[in-house]
Formats: C-alpha cells, structure tokens, sequence
C-alpha cells in the first residue's frame, strides 16, 4: 500500500475513529485502526465490537493495499508531524513507514486480514436531525445515566419515537432527564436503548453545526449514525426500558419561577462546604416572593436568599446539590419552574411545551 | 474583628498567600492563613515554617482584631462570592461569618494567638532586579532541580552574586542549569542556596512586569523577596553548594548552529515511540551541513535530518531526549549554538555572552 494524504486530513480522521479503540483490551488488534486503500477510497475503521466508527479521508491512493496500525502511537505521530503531505507506505511483511518532510518514522504495523470490520446493516427507514440538535440531546441527558454496571440499562439512553416525536430519557435510580424532538418527517415508532458510552464518544466527533445532518437507522441489534463521510454503528443495550410514563405526574402543589444563573451560583457556592462522597443536602425553603438555600456540614454553614416567583403552597425540601446543578447546568433558559407536590414526592423541572423534563427525587433532612 | 472589603482584593491576597499552605501537615494551625486587621491595615499571612507569605490588602476596618482561617475553604468561598463587597465578622468564641450580597457563610476559625508569625529579618543590604527577570530565571532554571531528597542541596537553586552578577545555578547530576544576571548596583558577595519550591511558589505570585521590582535581601538562614505589597520569606539549605566552575569548560571539538524550534519539534517527535520511564536515547549524528536524529524503540524507530551550521568535526552522540527538550523550551533564542568533544563529554548549549549555559550529560548507546 502506498498513499498521500494531508497532516490535517489524516489528523481528524484518525481521531474520529481513535473514540472507537478500546482503552482496555486483551485483544491487541482491537487496539488498532485499518487503514483500507483496497478500492478507491481511503477508510478509516476502528472496532472494538460494541462500538465501530469509519470515515473516509481524501488522498491520494498510489498502490493498494491495506494495514492496522497501533491507534494511539499512529494518532500521536500524525498530530505531531509538521504541517505537510504525509506518505504512507507498508512493505510485504506489514512494516510500515511514514515519511513527511525529512521526518520518517518505521513502525510495525498488523495485518489487515486480522481485522474486524463494521457489521453490514441493511438501510430500511432513516430518522433524520441536525447535528447540532443530536449533541445538544447527548449533553442534556447524559449525566444520568449510571455508570455502575449492576442494571445495563440505567448505563444506556432511551431512544423512542413515537407519533413523530423522538423521545430521549436517561435515569439513574435519583433522577430522570427526558428530552423530546419533533421530528421534521413521518416514521415508524422505534424503542431501543442506545449505550451511553456511544453517545459519549459521538458527541465528541459531532460538528454540532445546525446545517449539518445526522441520519439514523435501527435494527434489533444496532443502531447506525452517518453524518459527513462518517458512520457510527452501535449495539443496542438488550431488555426493555424502564416505564416512564407512570413516573411522570403534572399535578403540584407549588411551583417557582427562579433566574437559573442566580440559583446554579448559590447551589454552586453551597457545595464549596460538602466534601465529595459527604452525603449533605442543601435545604430549601420556599416563602412568598423569596426562596432560602441552606447547608449545613462539619465545615460551617451557609445560607442565601434568592427571589422568585411563586404559586401555591410553602415548602421546606431538600435535595443533594449535585443533582440540582447537573439538570440546571444543562438548561438554556434565562428562567427556569420548579413544580412540587410535597417534601417527599420528585421536584420536576420542565419547560412549558415539556421539550426537557428533569425529575429529581429529594433526600430527607433534619430540619435544623 | 470586622472587615469589608472587594471580592477581587480579598480573592487576589488570599491566591498569593495561600502558595505558602502546604497541602499536608500534622498541625491543623498551618492549613490557616491568619487575617490579622489588629493595626490599620489588613494583612494576609500563612507560614509553613519553611516558607512564609504575607501580604496586604485594601479594605475598611470597622473592628479591629485577628483570625485564622482554613486557607483551602476560605479561598474557595472568598472565589465563588458575587462580585461585591464582602463583609468578614468575628464573634469572640472564634466563629467567623462571611457576607456577601445575599450570601452568608459560617465558618469555625481559629485563635489568631495560636499562628506563628514570619520571622523578623534585619534588613540591611538589597539586590533589586526586576519581577519579570526573576520569573524567568527561575523558568529557566527550576526544571533541573532534583526532586529526591537523598541530597537535598539538588532541591534548591544556588543564588551567587559576585563581581556585580548573580548567578543562578540549578543542577541533578545528569545536567546543570546557569543563567547570569548583570546587577544594577553594587553589592556584596554572597552564596546562598534557596529551596525550589520557595522558587516555585514565587514564581506564580510574580507578577511578571518589567518595571515591577523584586527586592531580595540575605541572611544567614533566610531569604525575603519584597514586591507589590506581598513578602516572602523563606529558609535557606544548608551546606557547601557543588563546585560548578571545575565542571564548565570552553574547550570544544565540534560546534553546532542550528534552529531551536526545528531541533525542539523533531526531538518531541522522536519521544512518541519512547514510553515514560523507559531510558530510550535519542542518537545524535552530527555531518557537515546537516545533523541526523535518530531513535528506535520497541513501537519503531524514527529518523529526521535537520539543517545545521557546523564548525569542528563530526560527530556521534546520544542523550536522553528530556534532557534536551527541558533546555531548548525554555532558551527564548530563534538559534542555538550546541559546543561538543565527544561522545562521553558534557554538551553545552549557550549564548555567545553565556548569559544562559545548559550542560547536559550524554548516554551510551549502540550505533544501530
């Protein structure tokens, strides 16, 4: 194999693909990403059988061929050679070289034969968002999703459509964040559970521009993503999904309207007195017009008022901080509703249209 | 005590300060820093007992009186607060509120009775260089201290001043680091050895300006550096320092110009396909006109030629390659001059005025 590429194509290639290789492994080629100039492209391939990723790269193909390569040591050289057009060429035995300007580095490279490609999946119905849209759902669903393996399906993400709406739910036993999307065209409804680990890999390789498209397709096993000259194909997590819906309640008793800047810095500022793994809640006590944070640890205690606006009943309800500021972190709004039935029931935080629902069960407390 | 005074000024003395916390101590006292308004100014001091730092802010003494404080939570409240005036009150048991906005913390201090004082210093004779020199002094210097403590003279940076220059020295037995400064005014003879992390931890107070000065006096035991509104005292090592002079020599064979940033960049090229900790030399082949790198590993092996200018013989030489990158980054030259005599003898890289001398051990290797 004999090819010539550019530093800058060859650099995002690689570490598009790099997401796919598996930091752990007892199988060395799963280290490795194929470089395959058997036909007239050159694909990029990365596998680690959960998770695969390929991309195209445009270059210049001089002799066919193909060959797997360590990922990280190819990923480390390609970003560190100068600016240029790099060669790559791999002799009978898999040796490989790389020359670029006067620097040329031989490594030994893997058979490509050896290696595992992306399962075929046949392309029936296509689901079709933005690339900006997709990242923003990942980032504000992720952080609760549990990474304990005990339950496999809390370490994945709801993805269903349903009536042209795609609904996306994480939970982790404390807390539920729901996302929904209309979607622009008509599709069969669709119930999988996607492993948090992909979407955590596919947001970073997303653009997230607004322009550009994510085509999605499912399969009983699979899910697939191709965006640019890239696709993403997934295994599904097996079982069926926690019933959400029977969580889920629109009846309160109180609701707050608060400046979600104002409360995130106070929660924020709280937290400075609670050590991690220190299981402290902050105390929260809705008046008229006015809401007082509390906490109280070994450290000293602090307390602020924020003011809000708010409807029915006082409350005195406490919650872990974290929790409070990892939904708050993610929202884009200036103000935020807070709707609650009493101090032993879930707090939801949700927009008018419900476009994100972020469920949050209190802790019990003293009240001091 | 009750004091008010900015959000910024109280989080800026509180950042310089605490550079004299240390992260581990058996004696909770030295986890503070004391707030001392007993006079008419407030001053910030912590002292580890090696190294000590007080500085003084601006603000507004309602009551007069002293606390000490846990550095770490204080610094991390006194960040998070709005940007507004802070309100600092003790009651006499010690217990100590912060206010701020609508904001309100309570802390457990402690006696300020308790918190050792800096150590009085007679100052008699000054040496004046400017903040920014001595920052980068240090940068240039620090990275070829010792970290062991098996000898600790190699833990600290020799500060020599005779003939009107000072002359700092830095070294770990594979390599020494020496930058002259030409004094302003004159002064007397001295010979001192400052520990590195007092070094360290200057150099991230320094402001780094041209036209700000640093004031340094001497001791027998201690050094202070006066600047701004900040001083720091530190103790001195103890013992004879390494007799520097007999190791240095301007006799060479062979004399290389060559560009730093091409050098630099090929060098770390070279590191990818050495794992850390693993003794890998980067082999040296000095020609006319051109130098080869060249470095081989279990990942592969990587050659690259570079231009160069050359005076002298040829020669082949290896080094470890961190060695050389330490140097070469911190040298702000576009060209380096590399004096060299052959294979076992030290490499020395400096300017023409030795303003800077880099003197680097070379490594066996087997020419491959």
């Amino acid at each position: 194999m004999k090819i010539i590429c550019s530093k800058a194509d060859l650099a995002k290639g690689v570490g598009i693909v790099s997401k796919a290789v598996p930091s752990k492994t007892t199988m060395p080629i799963l280290e490795c990403i194929l470089i395959d100039a058997t036909l007239d492209i050159i694909r990029l391939t990365a596998n680690d059988m959960e998770l695969g990723i390929q991309t195209e790269i445009d270059g210049d193909i001089r002799e066919h061929g193909m060959i797997a390569i360590d990922a990280k040591i190819f990923l480390e050289i390609v970003r560190k050679l100068p600016d240029s057009d790099i060669v790559i060429e791999t002799d009978e035995k898999d040796q490989m070289t790389i020359t670029c300007e006067k620097a040329k580095f031989d490594i030994m490279g893997r058979s490509g034969d050896d290696f595992s490609y992306l399962p075929v999946i046949e392309k029936t119905e296509t689901v079709t968002i933005s690339q900006f849209t997709l990242k923003e759902v990942i980032r504000q669903t992720i952080f609760s999703i549990a990474d304990n393996e005990s339950n496999k399906l809390m370490t994945g993400e709801l993805f269903e459509i349903k009536d042209g709406v795609l609904r996306v739910v994480s939970l982790d036993g404390h807390r539920i964040s729901i996302r929904k999307i209309e979607l622009k065209e008509e599709c069969q409804d669709h119930k999988i559970v996607v492993p948090g680990k992909t979407l955590m890999e596919i947001s970073k390789i997303l653009s997230g521009e607004a322009e550009s498209q994510v085509s999605m397709y499912f399969t009983g096993n699979h899910i697939v993503f191709e965006f640019d000259r890239t696709v993403v194909v997934s295994r599904l997590i097996e079982g069926e999904y926690f019933k959400i819906d029977q969580m889920l309640s629109s009846d309160y008793e109180t609701k707050v309207r608060i400046n979600k800047r104002d409360f995130l810095n106070c929660i924020d500022r709280a937290t400075l007195l609670v050590k991690e793994g220190d299981k402290k809640p902050i105390i929260i006590n809705i008046g008229d017009d006015v809401m007082e944070l509390r906490i109280k640890s070994q450290f000293g205690s602090m307390n602020e008022d924020i003011m809000i606006t708010k409807e029915g009943k006082d409350l005195m309800i406490g919650f872990n901080p974290k929790f409070l500021i990892d939904a708050l972190r993610v929202i884009d709004d200036e103000e935020v509703d807070l709707y609650l039935m009493n101090a032993k029931a879930p707090c939801f935080i949700k927009d008018e249209t419900e476009s994100y629902i972020y469920l949050i069960l209190p802790v019990n407390f003293n009240a001091i």
